[in-house]
């Protein structure tokens, strides 16, 4: 157990790495963050900070050194990293959780060992894979690279056979899975936080509003039945357990249409080793928001309360979006990254707009921040 | 207007100084934080700091051109030092905040010219004045230091002229008031937050319990009646009015009896210009804590809603008990101030505990944390 006082180490230096570091001064504790990049947004909202790659062993080792616990704030941190440090200091969520994420076809291995309903998929290893892989699902269908995807980058949306020119262009020989396309009713998360001794806590469900590939939007309560919340968490504990996991764990989901013809009501997308855009409205509507809680559980504290008190939208500002924001300000419960380019659909902030349980037609229903 | 990446500086490195840099931080602003004490627990949650007394021009001049706009943190801030900054940099509050709530002399002046009401008192200037002020309210009564006291020190109890030697002898000639002692029903204080234009937003008023003179536990909502409240908000609009006051300001009051015999219904305790410890609760049951809106109002941004979506407790953690860190973070929301000794009553941290609107009776209502 960290007692206040004590140190978190953090590899990464995004916007996650920022709030973690927040809420580890809530706590009384220190936050150190490690990062590549000068620039990092964290770097500006801690004390202790290194900047150095992640292949820098002296400067790593210096780091696990000056920490008390080690923790990551995005899953395609280099396994090598976290294993140096884990031989200096503990490394929250392990090695094993990361490995099981870095790659889609071990995220699909896991997710079938456990038993737990997915798309139907095809693992691309070779150039015969891919042909024989659209011809099994010649319909609608997704090719994800194996690793290195986020916010909808490396993907190719593929429609059978007649794409694999195209496809092969695309991918370039490397591995990849090919997932059929699945006419879901809502795409969904659950947010949850393991602690060591096993005990877990659920955040309810977020129904997602993606764009182009990105998290646009995130409403809570989503439109689950009972049984169907259950099935979620179900499905994130079997997870969590199955990874021995400690901290905050996401994982994405499609929920399918009432009727959905003997399909599995609930199929896993992908599962996220830390914690997530889609629980960024915690802080904000329950008693102890996701940071907290990943916090709480890799330092070894008893897990905060994750019970609701309000309804949320949270809405994510991207880009450009962020120079208006004297008007977001206005809106809602602002939290802005201190990022110093805004190109693109770089998520620069996010805003939380929160209303009475139960009563959500007071949440701002537009799409737009 | 200090947009998004401008730097905030605060003077002070206290409990206070280290949650507007954390709010400061939430919108994408960097806080540089100045103070004397090496182990000043603001220190450790900011990226910059510096080290140095007040008194020290080359480093606090330093200090303010490396900063956008400069806050406090504390009331007993050297005015000097705020002079100094104001030749370089927007100060907000402005220094005449701090001349009326340094001195209890001046801030009686101050309520009074504003024909806000007070308990009956004398201003002691000379050994003459003190004799002839517990003649003149010879009941139970206050001696209170005029300048340098808080948590109930800087205060002595007395009851009349026969306790002028002991008074004489505790007070060593050095200005004060005595205050009649007031028949109070509650105690209640009232943060608001004033913008630079003169908008204002009020948190609803909290019912505060000390013990030993230090605040102890804040609930909300405070037993009020509708006109009560409106009258305490009144007050605090007055005087931040009068003072062309930017940022949070809160006010403690004495809500008299409802038989007050013709007595008014509220009167002014004391003015702090700066956030405070009875709105501790403010960033977990309202849309925007006061840290939050501090740091909106100085730097000239959008007040955010002070809306309180929960009822809440806040109960302070004094010196030792903080030792008991594992047991308190399970029982509701914890601060931690990341302080390093905990001796007699110092504010080590706080715990909020909410509860649904209107349902007061879930919320603990025990004293200790």
């Amino acid at each position: 157990m960290i007692a206040p006082g004590g140190t978190v180490g953090i590899l990464g230096g995004g916007q996650l790495g920022r709030m973690l570091a927040q809420s580890a001064a809530k706590l009384g504790l220190v936050a150190h963050v490690y990062a590549p990049e000068a620039e990092a947004c964290a770097f500006r909202a801690v004390s202790r900070a290194t900047c150095a790659a992640y292949e820098n062993t002296t400067q790593l080792t210096a780091f696990a050194r000056a920490v008390d616990v080690v923790t990551v704030e995005f899953e395609s941190v280099p396994v090598a990293a976290l294993e140096l440090c884990g031989d200096i200091r503990p490394v929250r969520p392990g090695p094993r959780a990361f490995a099981a994420s870095q790659d889609r076809r071990a995220e699909r291995r896991l997710l079938d060992a456990l038993a737990l309903p997915v798309s139907e998929y095809r693992i691309v290893d070779t150039a015969a894979d891919l042909e024989a892989a659209l011809r099994a699902l010649p319909g609608d269908a997704f090719l994800k690279r194996a690793t290195g995807g986020y916010d909808g980058k490396g993907q190719l949306r593929v429609q059978g056979p007649d794409d694999l020119p195209r496809a092969r262009a695309w991918l370039g020989g490397g591995p990849a899975i090919l997932e059929a396309a699945v006419p879901f009713r809502l795409e969904c998360s659950v947010v949850a936080v393991r602690a060591a001794d096993g005990a877990m806590l659920f955040y309810d469900a977020a129904h997602n509003l993606h764009e182009d590939g990105i998290l646009r939007a995130s409403v809570v309560p989503a439109p689950l039945s009972e049984s169907e919340q259950a099935e979620a968490r179900r499905i994130v504990a079997a997870i969590a357990n199955a990874l021995d996991y400690v901290g905050v764990i996401a994982v994405e989901m499609f929920v399918m249409p009432n009727e959905g013809g003997g399909l599995p009501r609930i199929l896993v997308n992908e599962i996220a080793p830390r914690v997530h855009n889609s629980g960024h409205w915690t802080p904000e509507a329950c008693i102890t928001g996701q940071f907290e809680n990943h916090i709480r559980a890799v330092c070894g504290w008893p897990l905060g309360e994750t019970l609701r008190h309000s309804d949320a939208r949270l809405v994510n500002i991207l880009g450009t979006e962020a120079a208006a924001w004297e008007t977001l300000a206005r809106s809602g419960s602002l939290t802005l990254y201190g990022k110093d380019g805004s190109a693109g659909t770089r998520k620069m902030g996010h805003i939380t707009h929160l209303a009475p349980r139960g009563d959500m037609q007071k949440v701002d229903s537009t799409p737009a921040a």
